[in-house]
């Protein structure tokens, strides 16, 4: 008796044999056919069943979404769906799903809208969109962690609860052990943080790069892939308040190798979906392009899903510096013919996600990599060229995604870094150690983080960063 | 010119070669032999500079913690610490460390406590055993992704913040971004938690096991591996307040096939350090049997750190029903000899540390599963055997570490579980989603926690948790 998982049942070719298998039914039809999920693959097996011969309350009993067990003999198939199949000697109902009740759920079989999948996430990783979803999203995690061990890269895990506020990459979100009706106060009236678990106010992490940095001065070459937090009210399709970020700091490197760094690593994962998870990205492919039917042709992808991720993989991006595009943005089309809502007139301007969408998908028509932005919209720690004005970072811009990395090298000497921290006022008493790395021998680094939901976005077509990650919490939402 | 990290130039035989190197210095001795660190491996390259060849101002500056960039010709070394040499031309400073500032931190060259390295932990990554230490962690975390995308498992990121606070498997830290010093409040004068972030109170996770366990039931077989929290205030050397847990669940699997996995899971990492990072296990292994020498006699360990982790890949864990564990202990020595703090005299007693250790250290002397725990003192979601008052649970305990895995078969009985819930008051409205895996397909699944930083302790021999992870977070202490 062979028990196994479906997807290496697909894959058997040793016909006549007793084989065992569970799942769920999604679809059971004439009486005869039982298409049969596990989870293992996005195909279902298909088992026959003699109606005639089955106990009726079983056959009533096989609906959609309940769990069974099948006993019977693998076969080669005649339908052209699939090369393999069941014929049933023996159904065992281990759990059943009343019609009825399946009836007011998403499970139901009929078209349901990605935001009522949504409302009940936990049960849409049943169905075959987030199932390929999240298989790849699993083996996407598992090529961001090879990709840097073949490296020799270290995996660090920095601190989820901090007590410093200093970083400034956005809102963050309060962590307290007090009881929050009735805090504890000091003579001043406020509240006593001292009596807080920490002795002191903490947050969620907004980025671990400052600590990773610390790290990669000892360790030499380090990443970071973990959650990081916004509290920021962005009610929007490419926003999440918990998502999952990738940050590698390595030391003696300037700017040139973090680019070439985080286009190789990019290449790597992407062909790494492309290599071992082709069944689900097929399915993907063809439900992107459904969706672009929908579309008015002006927005419609000008490639297919799979071809897109082949472009990446194949072609070098385009590297830009901030001037240069700039000068682009400027001289535009839609610059000239006021089509920006933010009309570029100037140097020194933040780049809009429109103008981020211009140069990408229609100047460049490639992944672009934009660097040496104006110092004074970008990090405290990103180092300063010598023309006085520019700063060594870099931002990759993906076609559909906007921004999927951001990067900079670091400044490494410590006049200058206090000299910035002082005119942004930020508290060096605060980053006493961050600062130790300045202090005791510092060297040219870089380091980049890439948002792990806008990649498993790019690699799976979904439009809506809310469906790359299992229970998304966003403004109003933190169910389940 | 090969430039190289450190780990392959010691490994090179490519004699008479330039070769290019950057690192931190770790020792200048004799004015002539620099040992060098770049992180990638716990050993140093000897560079030999000829000191009368050069510059006096550069010499002084080649100082412990110094950053230096050094060209010279790879060589045969004639000493017996080392293979390979680096025969110096040239020395460049890339940043400096100043000794008198460098006395007043952990990188000065003499003996610190573990205690001092914790409290710069910024720095202490630069020493020798805390390098060690967090490159094992770094290939241990590595190969618990290994050993389950090998076995076809779907890693699952379950959500950090959370709505749902019927998990109760401690206390919660809260999550606001509500002004805490100016907190709205409703018409009853209570805070109005409605105009937080996520329009409810939000607490920092415990566990992933509910969210995991719906996804185990579309995906089959799932693991998470993230950061877990707990508010307690137990300032011991086995408590973390942040910390990161492995949890895998698979459907169809009973508590027998939980313990295989478990078992074949804690052999396969530990094996795989063992392969992977002998050096610094090597390194750990002498500082552990230097350790255990400044123990009183009784308390030494029996086997050496590497012995150990070989005993664990190459024995079967004794599996042992708690109703056996309890006649052991209570017709023990200790018991009867009164030595026990908490004596046990009758069965359904729970389990306190020193049981354990002497059931682990004392009477197997091996790595122990014990199982069937009564119901009453383990956790509402456990599997109710048929004798009614155990529930299919199981914990692994350690030699040294005590339990590392804490796991269970799944209630899948709809009924049984909400009278369970009923009886402990655990809100169903709350867990609407949780039940629904038991009302849609329903089966026998299974699943544990692994505690990440136990098992970073087991395999480097590090007795406190807080010198296994970066920045450790414990009552008073979130620095960094």
């Amino acid at each position: 008796m062979i028990k196994a998982k479906i997807a290496e049942l697909l894959k058997s070719n040793q016909f006549l044999q007793e084989v065992e298998v569970k799942g769920w039914v999604r679809s059971f039809r004439s009486n005869r056919f039982i298409a049969l999920n596990d989870g293992s693959t996005i195909n279902n097996i298909q088992c026959v069943i003699d109606f005639e011969k089955t106990n009726e309350d079983i056959l009533k009993r096989i609906t959609v979404g309940a769990a069974i067990k099948i006993t019977g003999t693998l076969k080669e198939s005649l339908g052209s769906q699939q090369s393999v199949e069941v014929e049933v000697k023996n159904v065992e109902i281990l759990g059943d799903a009343n019609p009825e009740e399946v009836k007011l759920t998403i499970l139901s079989p009929k078209r349901h809208t990605l935001e009522k999948l949504r409302e009940q996430a936990h049960l849409r990783i049943r169905t075959n969109t987030f199932g390929a979803v999240m298989r790849v999203r699993s083996k996407l995690s598992f090529a961001v962690h090879s990709y840097f061990q073949q490296n020799n890269f270290h995996y660090v895990n920095t601190p989820i609860i901090t007590g410093s506020d200093a970083e400034g990459a956005g809102e963050m979100f309060r962590v307290t052990a007090l009881d929050i009706n009735n805090t504890p106060k000091n003579e001043a009236g406020e509240i006593d943080f001292k009596k807080d678990f920490f002795g002191k106010e903490t947050n969620l992490t907004v980025s671990g790069q400052l600590e990773a940095e610390t790290y990669a001065m000892g360790l030499g070459q380090v990443y970071t892939f973990g959650p990081t937090f916004r509290a920021e009210n962005s009610n929007t399709s490419r926003h999440l308040a918990e998502f999952w970020m990738i940050e590698p700091e390595v030391a003696f490197t300037d700017l040139d190798g973090n680019m070439d760094l985080a286009e190789d690593f990019i290449k790597y994962v992407v062909k790494y979906a492309l290599d071992n998870c082709k069944d689900d990205l097929d399915f993907l492919a063809e439900r992107f392009q459904n969706e672009d039917k929908t579309k008015p042709e002006a927005e419609r992808s000008e490639m297919g899903l799979l071809e897109k991720l082949q472009f990446v993989t194949q072609n070098n991006f385009k590297r830009v510096s901030y001037t240069e595009a700039i000068d682009i943005l400027k001289n535009s089309k839609p610059n000239k013919k006021k089509k920006f809502q933010y009309p570029i007139d100037a140097w020194g301007a933040d780049l809009q996600s429109e103008h981020e969408r211009f140069l990408v998908e229609k100047h460049f028509k490639c992944p672009v990599i934009l660097f040496d932005y104006p110092a004074n919209i970008k990090a405290f720690y990103m180092r300063l060229n010598e023309d006085g004005k520019t700063v060594r970072a870099m931002d990759i811009l993906f076609p559909g995604i906007g921004e999927i990395v951001g990067g900079s090298q670091r400044e490494e000497r410590l006049e200058v870094l206090q000299k910035k921290m002082r005119a942004l006022d930020i508290d060096e008493k605060e980053l006493w150690w961050y600062l130790d790395t300045r202090r005791f021998g510092t060297c040219v680094h870089s380091g980049f983080g890439l948002g792990f939901e806008r990649l498993v976005q790019f690699v799976t077509g979904m439009t809506n960063i809310r469906d790359v990650i299992p229970f998304p919490r966003t403004p109003q939402n933190a169910e389940f």
